[in-house]
């Protein structure tokens, strides 16, 4: 397992859904207040900045093609100090984690994997070697949505050096997440298996504590015992958003990674695209929205993710929450299946009503979801299997929890 | 998970590898004799008869297609009385079972997906309905290697009633351990999920404890949760044969599914080509021989299969068994790996050195194998992750055990 | 290129479209009628029996798994005798044939690749030989849709002498036109290209010209040259219905393969849904109706087929048939470019706009197609391309010819 | 088919397979200068410098990676002029382009798909329009194998505009064939059929007859009429080179694409690996050495080539040329079958006998090729089907011609 024994998953906020690659500092820093007022208390302590915080022209998700990105002379991406105003002077997140540390939560930031193709072309120094960009940079490798980046060959000298260098300064910047993206399932390569390695092998020279996440999905099923050993969340699918049928897909990736969840180890099902959403993000069928998920949806999305034992990480922005979500997200039962589950396993899935079991707390839970479009009661046999008491009526995409 | 919650793998004999489809009672007889002897006391205890005991001229392990089999009026085959003397009279293999039971152990028989072709083409009856083998008949779904059967729609009515009948019988001869064939992984139709649910209904309506073991595979990782679900045991790969490119593959398939192995769920490494087997059997590039695996072959074999956990079934014929390997099957270290071990799983994997750990009886195991084809000194850093005193030198193909 | 030279592509009847598997004597015999007296003059001359006429209770193009067919003692099928009552006494098609023949017409008919499994269940003799039919069954070859046949091994001895022995009575009854089905494109084991050529040398041995079909679709590019060298017509598509959809595909199929087109090599784009079809067949979202396609998409399909020089095979009931379909299926331009067109190809496509070009009759024709949902204005590239002299109005699924 | 209706396959000369990415303006002028003493008065009339001739440090087959290259304000390469001096004051290959006509010759060179990553890096603008290179580079589109450049997004203004200004140079220099390279097979992105579309209309709109040829292969069967539309030659597989296995898989591309062949339409075998070849190249297993080929082999391949009718470009260093491959390239029924071949095509494969025909100058033409690796006497059949008068012997990998 990696190195991380995080005993319970990983609960928190990321900008991606709400503002795609343009979150600013002071979004950052309202959203962190607020979570630390409002969510912490429940276990929800992570706030990360998503992708592209060195790019100093993005505003929206839609990336600009061959952008300048601000970078140290190590070719180190430090972030947009217009975006970023307490990264003068090349301190980087160091003062913007230590506000977020200061409110009692932890410090997480998403990068691509690789070396920005900009340090290849202008093929500056990599820290602590005598070797430069061009010697490690994998000259054919690319992520295939965003210019900015090309692949490490780790084959080559100085290539863990440069994920080093990077690491050390993260680690110096207080970071305790970290999103490796365009590593767990490249739509060009399959997965990286050689930089996730060296990622982790970084991580673990810094002595600091990190969550390593890897996305995008899906992370193919056959790397699974892989993912265990080297990371400690990685994505089962593409990017996920508030529509019904990648919603129910969802249930059939759950049933089939449930065996792989357990202290550190964190199969994800992204982000919850909950609340207020798409503020600055054209992604997903996108726009400026409340979440379109009906209210039995977004119960039975963050059942079947509290079940499973998913990482809860809120897309929305925080300060505009109302008062329904808010209450889903302290909601007490959930907790307990997700911070104390063992175990938990779908036990049916036939004619789109789907059980799951979970056991916390010395007590069995069952939930029961209707996948159907419509209203149903649940039959017996699902009145049985889950130990109900009676044939209780559930509205379409809705669930049920009994114990 | 399966009905069946045994606690440890199964351990047993099966007349696969020694005998192809030919075995005779006698022969079944004389293997369970020496188990009871030599083997029940370190836990061996199924004596399973491998494909076509319903084929009267069946002769080794090459089919002879479209031969006539051994059948009632129900279209349920009957064990070849020519083969199984003590099946006259109808009474199948209640007489056989009964020997085997008296010995202390418990006995398995082996059966193909489906319905036989000839009781279609005769259209006999279903047993206790008023429908006909062409009814439930899949009409376009075989075995592709063996002519007997044709796979069975289950959409069709009277399909569970036809299995529902063949376990009936099966549950009063006494049948312990059932190995269903041509399902866990058809090479033309992928895996047939819907008669394994059919056949999980009809072992469970029988009321016997029967253990559920599939094949051939591989078993798709995708449908793992759904083996736990409905089966015991499910075949990691096509049939394995003494060489040392099968077992050197088998370490990535261990690894892959070591999140699966559990109570009641045996990823299954198929049969121990040890000792005497090929008797009259043409597989695996075979003959009348002394296993081809070396010494440190055996040795890793059992050892794999070991921390792994996966069943054990000898493949040869014991009466001939000699002592070294007699010793190897009694091995204490290995037993408690594999009859108490938990959270097994692949620590390392460089270079041809896979580390692989388990956690058993208070104390952590390791075991250290050397891929290569050459003798080595182990490395430092497996010295360090196995925790060994030395480095010490292993030939090719063969391990350590460190605790 | 396959012995026989046709230096045009065939035109005909076949009865699937409109009875499925359950045709009876006289109606072939009035649709030949009805042809030698109103289409033949314009080059239609096969009159084409499909599948099952052996039978006895084919009611539709639903098939009965597993029924009894009509055979001789040598495995070889004969027709149903309740359906057509000419082939009494052992004489099979030679007196429907020979009526066929007297109106001026050619007579062919539907097989299965392989051997009853009947007369493999039955074992009996091939006939010429001292071998019987489950010394050459392929064991494990069937056909995914039909249960009537096993494959042929073509690897032993009596194989060929079993497809010998079929075409030798095909000959004797007086077969023009054989169309051999689950064997250009089987959805099981791809393309069956041993019995390909074992039904061409069975063909050749008989001395007598006949058409060789091979179904269904889509036949592989790669085999494109061996379909030249052994058959004269194979399907480009699975079964072709009066739907749009498949229509529009036809159009990627016909620019792919119209390098392979000349004498004796016809790329088939399967039977025409034309006029009154479906009258016992429930197969393309059937029922008993007049063609679904619109008077544009019918003109379309003519069009293509006829320039793309494809095979045409009516699918209705000829004596239904209306003057306005008649008149297509007379019309003369399309007849030109389908008998003598050279070097016909798509020159442009883009748009939904399809050109396509051919040279006949010292003359060069242009057809545009207007593949898109709406009525347009043909684009000046398209009026200059086809060397128009206006820009022509088409609707939706329509064509234009011009010269 | 593509504009240039070239009546015969394209024979010439083309440094990749002796010079790799570094041949020079001297060695290029030896080599023209030896083909218009020795080989045009056999058809040879092409020289065409292979890749990177933009590249200064170029010094084999092995690319130097994110290497500087030569190019012109408009982001359009320019030769390196310490390889080229000719090329000084801007004029690109004029001065070397007038030195090969002025010998009869014809003068051709290869690029790569898209634009330069340097120009994409530096944003240079587009020649005759106000887009820069950022606003038409394919963010995410690259050569696997090579770091020239990025691909352009024809879906973008100023697209066709830069491949307009590269072939307005080119048509400048005078060049008469145009190998485009990482385009008719991608090994990430399959077949670039916008960016052939955009080169063939660049092409046509210089006014200048050049050849078009894709590469590398293998060219999808799917797009072969695509290709003929489009281009003038397109690779059968991916780089030949000296080697038995490579050749012998080439009569399985052949037979497949031989309906494709024809005026201005040339399935590419690829270059001819004869003579003294690899002198600064490492690919093919490479060295400086004479071709591996045995002189069975040599013939065999230059045999199949003609027949086939494959464009035919040596490979060798002409200079070193030996009087028996001299002998081979002159010799006068191959240059027939090459020349003057219709319906060349593939009619005999079977145990390692395979036989092609073609028909020329009003006679048919038969090779027997004999692909086994033993010596062998002609089957009756083979001199039957060939029309040979006797049963010849062929030593392995060698064929014979008879007419």
């Amino acid at each position: 397992m990696a190195n991380l024994k995080m005993t319970t998953p990983p609960k928190g906020w990321n900008s991606w859904d709400v503002y795609g690659a343009s979150v600013t500092e002071s979004e950052v820093k309202e959203n962190a207040a607020y979570m630390a007022e409002n969510l912490l208390s429940h276990g929800w302590e992570y706030v990360v900045v998503d992708i592209q915080w060195y790019e100093p022209t993005a505003d929206s998700s839609h990336y600009h093609a061959f952008a300048e990105l601000k970078m140290d002379e190590y070719g180190r991406l430090l972030p947009a100090e217009n975006r970023f105003p307490s990264a003068v002077n090349g301190v980087g997140f160091k003062n913007l984690s230590d506000y977020v540390h200061s409110l009692g939560l932890k410090f997480g930031i998403h990068i691509m994997r690789g070396i920005p193709r900009q340090a290849v072309h202008l093929n500056v120094p990599i820290a602590g070697t005598n070797l430069r960009a061009r010697d490690i940079a994998h000259a054919n490798s690319i992520c295939p949505w965003n210019t900015d980046m090309y692949g490490i060959d780790m084959g080559k000298e100085g290539a863990q050096a440069y994920y080093d260098s990077i690491f050390k300064l993260y680690a110096e910047w207080g970071v305790d997440f970290i999103k490796v993206d365009d590593i767990a399932d490249s739509k060009l390569y399959s997965t990286h298996l050689e930089e996730i390695k060296a990622i982790r092998k970084a991580i673990d020279k810094t002595g600091r504590d990190m969550v390593l996440s890897l996305s995008p999905g899906p992370a193919p099923l056959k790397y699974g015992t892989f993912f265990q050993e080297y990371a400690n969340m990685w994505r089962l699918t593409d990017d996920f958003w508030d529509n019904w049928e990648q919603l129910k897909d969802m249930f059939t990736r759950c049933a089939q990674w449930s065996p792989f969840v357990g202290p550190g180890s964190w199969p994800d099902c992204d982000m919850l695209p909950l609340g207020h959403i798409g503020i600055r993000s054209v992604d997903g069928g996108g726009a400026d929205r409340l979440t379109r998920f009906t209210k039995a949806e977004q119960r039975t999305m963050m059942t079947l993710w509290s079940i499973f034992r998913s990482p809860l990480m809120l897309g929305c922005e925080l300060t505009d929450l109302d008062d329904w979500t808010l209450h889903l997200l302290r909601e007490p039962t959930l907790k307990i299946m997700h911070q104390e589950g063992r175990n938990a396993r779908q036990i049916h899935n036939e004619d789109d009503w789907v059980v799951w079991q979970t056991e916390a707390n010395a007590t069995v839970y069952y939930v029961i979801f209707n996948l159907s479009d419509t209203e149903r009661v649940t039959p017996t046999e699902i009145v049985a299997l889950a130990k109900l008491k009676n044939s209780e009526t559930l509205v379409a995409h809705d669930c049920l929890v009994s114990y």
